[in-house]
Formats: C-alpha cells, structure tokens, sequence
C-alpha cells in the first residue's frame, strides 16, 4: 500500500495549503447555507434528480424546504455513482458529523434539522472558512452588483459581462447600465465611457478580474468605430446585427481589461437553453464544433491581457494546453462543469502538467453558490492532483515528495497569486 | 496480487448476472455460425484481413469457406494484436476447445474442422446461449422482415428505420413498406398511417425498441404537414428534398415512438460508404466535425420518449455524458464500432460513472451478427468494468466489492429490464 | 516492485533496437548541435520561454549564443515540470555527464562551455550516432536541396511538398522550380513534368519518402486537367484560385508517388502563424474542426499509395485510428508536435494497438532538427510504450516479455523498413 501512502501523504499537504478560490458565485451577503436544501438546491443535484425522473414540481418556490430536500433525496438512489453525491457525502461527513458513506431518502428529515441548527450558527461562515482552509474567494459580479457592505478582501469581486456582451438590445440592460454610469450607450464613444465607468468602479472596489461565459460559435474580432456606431445607433427587434455588437462590446472590455490590467477570464462554449425545460442553470450544454482558434484575433490583439481560460470538454482541453503553450497570454483555468469529473479533470491534468508552464496554470476553482462546496469540489481535485503528482512526478524520480507539493502549492494558490496580483 | 484477485473476483461475479443483450443484428432462422468461416466472415476480420493487405478475392461467395479461412488466418499475423483477435480466440478457447493463446494460418485446417462438428450439433444454439448465460437478444429488424417461427421472447424484435428516414426516394423501398401495409405513402397522411401499421405490427410481435443509424450532418427538425405533403408528393432525380424528407420521416417515427411507448435507439455519426470498395460493412466511418446539440429539437420535443443513444468517437462521448446528465430522456447506450475497444470503453465508462445518474446507462450490447460473438464482447467489457468499478469505487472505499456487482447489474442488466420493458 | 522491473526489462529491450527515425530536419550538412545553444534554440524551449514569459531579444542572431543560453535556462523555472524540459535532461545526462535531475539558470556558463568542448570533438556526430543506437534519419528536403555531399544511406532525403502545394502563386517559388527541373509551369502538363523531374532527382538520391504539412481546411480533391490548365495560367494577387490549384498540385504528386513508389506521409491539421508575433517555429496551433473523412477522395483514388498520417490532437487519433483500421492506404505515423507529450502518446498508442493492424503503425519519429534529440525524444516513446505494452499485452497474459518486444520491434523498426523500403 505504499501506493496509497503517497497519495494520502500528498493529499495531505496540498489539503495544508491555504485557498484563494478564484471563481465562484457567492452571495457576499448570503454565503453559506441555511439548511440542507441550499445544499441539495445547487443545480448539479436538482438537474442530476430532474434528469433520473424527478418532476420540477418539488423545486417551485413555495414547496417548504424539507419537502424539497425529501423529494431529491427521493431520487439519490438513482445518481449515488457520481461525483457529484461524493461533494454531497463530503459536505455531511465534514460538516453535519455524519459517519456513513451514504445517505439515501430515509435520512431526509433528520439531516434537514441537523442542518437548520449546524448552519444557523452566528459564527458559521467563519467555521466554514476554517474547514475549509480559505482565505479568498472570487466572486461573479453583475456590472451593477452593489460591492458595499462586505470585506472585499475576503469576498473578492469580479466583473461579469455577459449580459454588456450578448444582450444590450434588451432596454433592461442599457437602462441598468444608464443607471449604474450615468451614460446613455448610443455610440463607440459613449460605449467606452460606460465600460470604463465600470471598471473604474470595480477596481476602486477591489476588483481582480473581469469574466465572461461565451457560446461555442463566439468568434471575437475588431468593429471599427463607425461600425461601433451604427450597430448603437438602433435596435431591430431581429437584431440583425447581434454578432457584431457583440463583438465591438466585448472587444472594448478587453481594452479596459488591458487599461486597467485586469485578467480576463474566459469560459469558453456554453450554448444557453438547449434543453428548454431543464431546471434552473440546468439547461446549457456544449458544441464540439468549436475552436480556440476563434480566438486568434484577440490573442494577438492583446499582448498585455492575460486571458485565464476555462473550456467546457476534454478535447478541447488539448487545444487549451497548446495555446497556453504558445501564447503568453493563455492561461490554463481550472475544471469547468462538464469536465469538472475526476476522469476528464486527470487527463485535462496530466496534459497541462506535461506541455504547460507551470507559472501559467490556474488549477482549480469551485464555481460554488454556497461556501460549503469549495471544500469538497478543491477536494476533489487535491485527491486528482495528488494521484497525478505521484505518479507523473514522484514515483518516476523527477521530484522528490516536498517538490512536488510545491509544484501543487504553484497550482492551487502562488499562480492565483500572482496572476490575479493578491 | 490484492488487485489481480480483486479484478478476478468482479469479472466472476459480473459474469455470473444473465444477459440481455440489447442490439445485435442475429438473424434468428440462423442465429449460430455453421462453421468458423461465419466467425471469421465476421466484418471485424474481413476488414482487418483486407487492411493488413488480403485482397477482396476470398470473400466472393463462390469461394469454398475452407479457403476462405484460410485466407483470412493467412494474414492475422499481422493483426493478432488487436481486441478483435482476443475475441477470436475467447471464441476458439470457449467453444471449440481451444487451448493456446493465439491462433496462426497452421491452424486453419483443423479449427475449420473442428467448428464444423460442433457447430454442428443439433442442440449448439442452446448451448451457446447457456455458456453465454444469455436470456434475450434483441434483433435488428427491417420494417418488412417476417416476424413469425422464432421465439420473440427469446430473440426481441427491433424496428429498424433507416430505409425509411433516407431511402424513401428509393421506388424498391416504397414499394416494400405499401406491399407490407397496404398503404401507398404520398402525403403526411399516409405516411404517418403507413408507420403506424408498422409499429402497430411490431408491438404486436413483442418489439421492445425502435432503432436507427444516422450519419453525422443530420439534424432533425419538425416539418409542417404541408411541407410533408409536398415532399412526398414526387421524387426527383436528383432529390432535393431528401433532407427534409428524412427529418418528416424521423419526426413521424419518433411521435409513433411516443404514442406505442418503444424507446427510439438512436446510433448516431456514421457515413457510409466512406472506403468505397472496401469490405462489406467494412466501408463506413465518422466525422469528427457533428454535435448532439444537433439533436436538441427533437430532445426537446419528445420528452415522453426514451432515446438510448450511441456515438461513435470518445470525444462524442463527452457530448453524451453531458446530455444524458441534462436530458431526462437521453440514455447513454453501449460502446459501438469505433469505439467498442477496451480503450475507449474504459475512458467512456469512467466518464459515464462519474456524471450520469446510474439508472440511465445501459452497458452495452453486443452488435452482433452470429451469437457465438456475444459471450466474448461482453466479457471484453466485464473486464474493462470490473477494472472501473475497482479503481473507481471499491479500492477508494466508496462501494463494497458487492455493491459494486450491484452496479454492474444496473448497468448490465437492471437498467434494459427497466427501459425496454422486459 | 515486479511492475517497475518489467517496465525496465522491456525499456531495455526496446533501447536495444537500432533505429530508423522516419522523419526528421536535420540539416545533413551540420546534423549535430555546436553548443547548448543549438539544444536551447529548439523552438520547443525558445516558445516555451517565451510563452513564460521571456521577450524575444535574446533570440536575434546578433545576440552571442551563450547569452541566449543564459537567458532561456533563466526562465527554466518556470516550465520545468514540462516533458520538453525532461528531454533536455536527458540529453545533458547522456551526452554531457550532467548527473542531477534539474538545470538552472546557474548552470548556463558552465554548461556552455562543457557543451562547446564536447560538441567539438571531431567524431562527436558518429558518437551521437552510437549513443543513440541510431542507423538512419530521414531528412525533410525542399525541392531544390542539394542531396550531394552526404551520406544519403545514413542521411535519407524525403521531398517536402508544402512549397509547391500551397505557395505555387508567389514567384519565388516557381523560379527555384523553373531553376530546379528547367521547367516553366504554365499548364498541366508542365506541372506534372515539373513535378515528374524532382521524383526522378529524389528518387535517384535515394528519397525514401515525400511529405506535406497541411491545414485544417483542406480537401483534396481531383481537378480536370483543363481546369488545373486554367489555375496555372495566372496569378491574381488575391489568389482566389489557391485551393483549386492546391488540390491540383497535391493530386499531381500523389500520382508521382504512385508512379515512383513513394509513401506520402500526411502531417494533418496545422495552422500556420495563428500566434503571429510567435518565436521563429512557434506560431502554429491546430484547429479542432476538421476530418480525416476530408481526405476520402484521396485514399479512395490512390489504393496503390501508402499514406504514412500524423495528426496533431487526441481526438483526431480517434479517426486516424479508424481510418487506419479500414483503408489499406492508411498508416498510422508517430506522435507529432502537440500530441507528442506522454499522456496523449499513451492514450493514442493504446487506441492503436488495440484496433489498427500491427503491420500499419509507424510508432514514432523525432522530427528533430539536431541529432542530439533523436535519443530523448525516443527514449519518452520507448517508455510509454512499454508501459502500454506491460499493462495491455504481458500482465494480462497476453504476451510474453520476448513477444512484447517483438510487438515493439514492429512499431520501432520493421514496420518503417517495410513501409520505406529500406
């Protein structure tokens, strides 16, 4: 079993290393669970339940929360072989005191009071973040979140553009950002004003990056400005011009990124709604039909920007290793949703670690609405990286064990450091 | 040897579970071979024998099967190293006595022999199903094959639809679907009409599945009535119509799917006739460039109908994983073709394990054209699950060693009882 | 430990094997490296540093070697987890007498000087040659390279094609072809007795091979003689004949090799100079949406030409291997470039041993542009493959240890005699 010891030994000391988690969905002001339904509320278990037969009728916003917890629980039989119902087991065993492997419907009511008075606590956030061994935490900020009444050192906001990008013919979005800037988008000059208002705002707040979530079609170039204009000038109600709005939109975030030397995070091929009547967050999937090529324009662009990508399949995965090899400014990002599995999250691993500057690898981050998921889903990724480490690494003699936690401590946190500059 | 032992022990236990084997192409007047020339006709090693260098001049039905045999073990030399070959010899060892690990072109003679006074025996059928431990085996029917004189709990038909969805432009196959139901298609109507007799005739034989292969650029759309009437009304040359045809086709089968509750196997990428003068059945391939977000209309649109689908490449895979974890009605199904290799099965299996809900996997099929054939892929695939569910769960301490046959009888057995019915 | 020891015995065993190294750049003229400044120009270091950070000043040619030496093995730190930094060590070990397991940025003045002594001595090509236990190198030729002065037995030329193929319109180039054959492209026939007269030179020097690199996008196709006629009669400056006259050229030179009995190897998927500020070889990336089914036209017409395929990605192996497994024209051919790392080296080489036809995979080349390369880039090939050959075909009972070699033999040597006629 020396096998395992290494393993557990490795684990063990990458567990020692303190998080900066660069990308979630915290609510600043809600950041941990009330009870176990805000567990059993994350999309990864209600479309897991909805997809093995579960209605949507339990997730209606009047259904009491035990009664939601009962009914996913209901269906856990049914989706106890993933990775998923091991983040769940974690989040009992190291939170709740729970002793079993498994948890199944009979278990739904007591585990729900434990978790109304284990989570109600007055310190629990604080335990949370000891538990966890966190530090920071990234968070996804709509560009008119209010970034008042909360540590931002702690909670560290993050400018989220989709909807600048991909929706302001919506009236809604051009009257928050009216609201927000004070600036009534008409033009390219005006475009820019605004943006940059934003940025203004989000790094007098501590902002450390900028983000956005892009369909697999996405082909970023530059408008010319009196392109810029007309596509402002007007909304059609077929929006004809979409893709090129989208484009200037999202090519003048990139020049403020680069003004105030901000990372950019993409997160690259989620095609929103595919399955129209899934559960909340549980409708997008992927394209394979896609390229990181789309992307040479702007990688050429913008030198000066470094770009964090995170992608959506293993196979694109090789096409990341090979930019972030040739690029300087292509960073490896983590393990994204549906690649966010221990089998693809090895492979993924194993390729960057052998074709990737080490310096240019952001390993991992948790996505979580809830903190009680950074520690199982980083988790995770320790117990991958630890198997990875002993295997490519230490058992081959190229690293000793201590080199090798460095080279996981680089991974999980001075890479974090120093590209989002904390 | 802990591992070895442990592995050993799955396989055993795996091996122990009755099969019903989901999708073959038996012909159920003659399901066994007569002689080793039908296990070596088999396009697996006719296409490999060609590959390595044999020319097609064997394979003409006028030559004698001794010297076909001989042919094709004249050239396995050259590709004893595949999976294809381990089935040979699984099949050699199980059923003809076999005791070597290989085979040569030395041996065609006697093995020929041999095959033919065992195969022979008046009760081979039974016997291959007993050391099969075979219960069912799904049949791979076109609309108008008889479904009388053979056991159908036995051997279960299946409709198979591709003439219809793409070769309705064919007078041969309009004229095989009006003699079979009286109904001569030539509008949306009679269409739909002339389907329903078929299903109708099916469910009545005791049909569990309807099934189809489609090639890589095919997305399906539902087409109004009036576009049905109109492409049905009159084939041209040159067919310009065939796409929306077959989608009219399609969606008339999957809504009869609907209405008679038959699972609708969809086995999706392949391209015909790729290697023009290649084999029969040696002659098609994939094309990476498709997405099952092609399908996602039809996903949409049918949610009452269960679609077990297979793809062809593991990087559609992924595709899969995603899309059965989302879509309630998506079940990943077997490991087909290309990709029915141990590679590729353990990598789609890890993956598959890690993200879909346990009860939405069926494990696989045999695709097989004679019944000696089943035995030796399933044991493929029991040993690269055993491995799995070794690595995966038992040895990590998440399943027992007899949980874990638990989950291989979901996935072997449990989960095609439950979505075809049986 | 027994695992580690029969990894050991069939590396050793492997190691043993003289080699054929199918495709290289080695000039013949100056095969070996002068000083670690040829070992560090290799594009895999200057982009890796580069792309770590490093600035392209150091790379000019004014900028004395041991300076350039001083700079990359200053960033080395940073990509020394990569496979391309193992490669370097290998050599430094093996040809220098370094006996740690890491460089640094101290060592650069002491490892120049050590380099430019050994790398001086006169026999210092012949004992890379012995310490590699190479026997030959293919060269990659343009078609105007001398093929005088070196020993083409040990130095074999292959005629590299991507000129002639893709870059016909600029002048340049049909005035080196005018130059080379006497011969003034105009029409068909002068392309193909253009064409025809660099076959008969290569050939006649002992040419075992002709090449091309090839973009993601391209389909070749036949193009009638008075349409090739008609793309060889004028070039627009737009060009926007290019890829009909592509196809004509690289139709043309596939029926040369299948005059002169030339395999063509195909190096697929490519894209040229999508980092445009890249280092010197370090610009080019792949692009996920492409097809080997593009190139059915091809193997279809040439059933009497060997195709020798490399692609740059895992999944493209998927096809490669499927493609390989039916045409007989199709050959399997090393791992290239962004594939080349151990991960996919291993899963690659899996698919293939498992599904392609022993007799038809190439295992590996170095493509190497300095004799020194030659045993490091095999050494990482020998050991996943013996790895793969432990886990797949000798632990499992497969094989023997002696049979495995045997397989290896293959993969190393026999077939790259058989395919090149050597």
């Amino acid at each position: 079993m020396a096998a395992d010891k290494l393993h557990g030994d490795l684990v063990a000391a990458l567990t020692a290393i303190p998080l900066i988690d660069p990308h979630s969905h915290i609510d600043p002001y809600a950041p941990t669970s009330r009870t176990l339904d805000d567990i059993l509320g994350y999309h990864y278990y209600t479309e897991l339940a909805h997809s093995a037969g579960m209605s949507q009728a339990p997730l209606a916003a009047d259904v009491p929360p035990v009664e939601r917890v009962r009914a996913i629980l209901g269906h856990i039989d049914r989706f106890n072989n993933t990775a998923q119902y091991r983040w769940l087991i974690d989040i009992l065993q190291s939170f709740l005191g729970w002793e079993s492997n498994h948890v199944s419907a009979a278990d739904a009511d007591a585990l729900f009071a434990k978790s109304e008075a284990v989570f109600g606590q007055a310190d629990w956030e604080q335990q949370v973040f000891e538990k966890t061994n966190l530090e920071k935490i990234f968070l996804t900020n709509e560009f008119d979140d209010s970034l008042e009444g909360f540590d931002t050192a702690r909670y560290v906001p993050c400018l989220r553009t989709d909807g600048l990008v991909f929706q302001l013919n919506l009236p809604v979005i051009r009257e928050r950002l009216a609201k927000r800037t004070g600036i009534q988008v008409g033009d390219a000059a005006t475009l820019r004003a605004a943006i940059r208002k934003l940025f203004e705002h989000f790094v007098a707040h501590g902002a450390r990056a900028c983000a956005i979530s892009l369909p697999p079609s996405f082909t970023p170039v530059h408008i010319p400005s009196a392109e810029i204009d007309r596509v402002l000038s007007g909304f059609e109600p077929n929006d004809a011009d979409a893709a090129v709005r989208a484009s200037a939109v999202f090519w003048t975030i990139a020049e403020c990124c680069r003004e105030f030397a901000l990372p950019f995070d993409l997160m690259i091929g989620v095609n929103r709604r595919v399955y129209r009547n899934g559960v909340y967050q549980g409708q997008d999937l992927f394209d394979s039909r896609t390229s990181l090529v789309q992307y040479q324009e702007l990688f050429n662009a913008f030198p000066d920007v470094v770009f964090p990508v995170s992608v959506l399949s293993s196979f694109q995965n090789q096409e990341l290793v090979s930019h972030s090899w040739i690029f300087p400014n292509v960073i490896t990002s983590g393990h994204w949703w549906y690649s966010n599995i221990p089998t693809y999250i090895a492979s993924d691993l194993r390729a960057r670690l052998q074709a990737v500057p080490k310096t240019k690898q952001i390993g991992y981050y948790s996505d979580a609405y809830k903190l009680e998921f950074v520690r199982p889903k980083f988790g995770m990724y320790r117990s991958v990286l630890a198997h990875v480490l002993a295997d490519e690494f230490v058992r081959p003699g190229i690293l000793s064990e201590t080199q090798a936690v460095e080279l996981g401590r680089q991974l999980l946190r001075e890479n974090v450091r120093q590209i989002f500059k904390i």
